[in-house]
């Protein structure tokens, strides 16, 4: 037991679950922890499930509020700060972390974070960790690494009650963090757009999905923060203006100091 | 992944453990951080259980090497460091330690360690917790701190991983570390034959059981070493000596000077 737990709990997200017994098992090692909010991004056999009952063994306030979604981009659209947990780094360039780091991070963030965990067979996949700031890896035995989904989740949770011990990073001239991600992707949508517009993304549908998951991932690793994004949205608009309008505004300006 | 796994693991003892599948998912999670000596005492179901299979996920040589004990006592007779994970002291006289001080302890310790969990429902119960030199605490939320078993394994492996990377706590005259259980079992064992010699024991079978039970908690928690369970056994041997011993040896005591 613990005098209190740490504030500010990320939102635990479960990307692509399989099993319902296994959603059950993370939200009871989420209660033990002090962990209360669950996302799920397309669990596969639906929810509520109810397979996930007996194994939250008393957690169902857990499992009563947790709220699906669609896809990644959606369930982490509030969180300023995304981590997911992974056993590589999928060949990506991400920062990797530890699980004590991590929680530090996010006990340090005066926002909503999140921790991303993947489906049962095959963990968070490139896709997923495109959405991700940094990726967490839980030391484990080299020839042995792949955890169980709850016992993965346990070993968070264990981490985040006490990680509250540690002396937390500090944020030097970057205090209000990352921009929640739903900032981010309007920006890479309006990006999308313009660039759709002007011709630049190949026709080929395979080439656009590429390009698509290269702007969601140099924008995504940064971690910008608010007022970034809206520095990097002025300059989006201000490069794919019309070529006519800047003519225009061109020849324009000087009757303005007539 | 990490470098190297910390060498020396502690024995993983669970105690009446009810659930197949359970165990195996204990398995899969030593594994995942390098522990691989299993023993199990009195699993309800017998042994082996078919059911331990795929939730041990391929960590089929943890499994096939556990072995099978009729009491606690037997499972840790030849450890050296008994720990026991429990949310509560129940009411009785133990250190309390944290699972990165448990491990620092047992890696600290150049001879075997064990590390006791308890049945699902229950947990560990006193009369388990008296063979143990220590309480590990898991910290947790103080309404909802009852971690599944498997989890709490995950926990404790995370914790010996980690640990290797902490400063050892250090022994100071000590550096044998406490005896093995059986060595102090043997000390007891003499005792109680004494004392029932010298008719100490209540006839009562309750109040026999509580001499018992009080001579194994004041004996076992002070994590005596080999050199110390020698002594006390000389010194039960010399005071329970029959008493015309005694005399006869004080008659002929003057008579070796003539």
């Amino acid at each position: 037991m613990t005098e209190a737990l740490p504030p500010n709990p990320p939102a635990i997200i479960l990307v692509r679950p399989q099993l319902g017994m296994n959603i059950g098992a993370v939200a009871r090692a989420m209660l033990n922890f002090g962990l209360t909010e669950l996302r799920l991004v397309q669990p596969r056999d639906g929810w509520p499930n109810p397979e996930a009952g007996p194994s939250a063994a008393g957690a169902d306030n857990v499992i009563n509020g947790a709220t699906v979604f669609d896809s990644v981009a959606q369930a982490v659209a509030d969180c300023h700060l995304t981590i997911g947990t992974a056993q590589t780094t999928r060949d990506m360039v991400r920062r990797v972390t530890s699980p004590a780091a991590a929680v530090a991070e996010m006990q340090a963030l005066p926002a909503k974070s999140a921790l991303l965990f993947g489906p049962e067979r095959t963990g968070l996949v490139r896709e997923d960790l495109l959405h991700c700031h940094a990726i967490c890896t839980i030391p484990s035995n080299p020839d042995f690494g792949s955890l169980n989904l709850a016992q993965a989740a346990a070993v968070m949770g264990y981490a985040w009650v006490m990680g509250h011990a540690a002396p937390p990073p500090t944020w030097m001239v970057n205090h209000e963090g990352p921009a929640p991600q739903a900032e981010l992707a309007g920006l890479i949508t309006t990006l999308e757009q313009r660039l759709t517009q002007n011709g630049w993304f190949n026709p080929a549908p395979g080439l656009t999905e590429t390009s698509r998951r290269m702007l969601l991932n140099v924008f995504t690793r940064p971690g910008y923060t608010g007022a970034e994004v809206q520095f990097l949205r002025g300059v989006v608009r201000s490069l794919s203006q019309p070529r006519r309008d800047a003519k225009r505004a061109a020849t324009a300006a000087p009757t303005q100091h007539d």
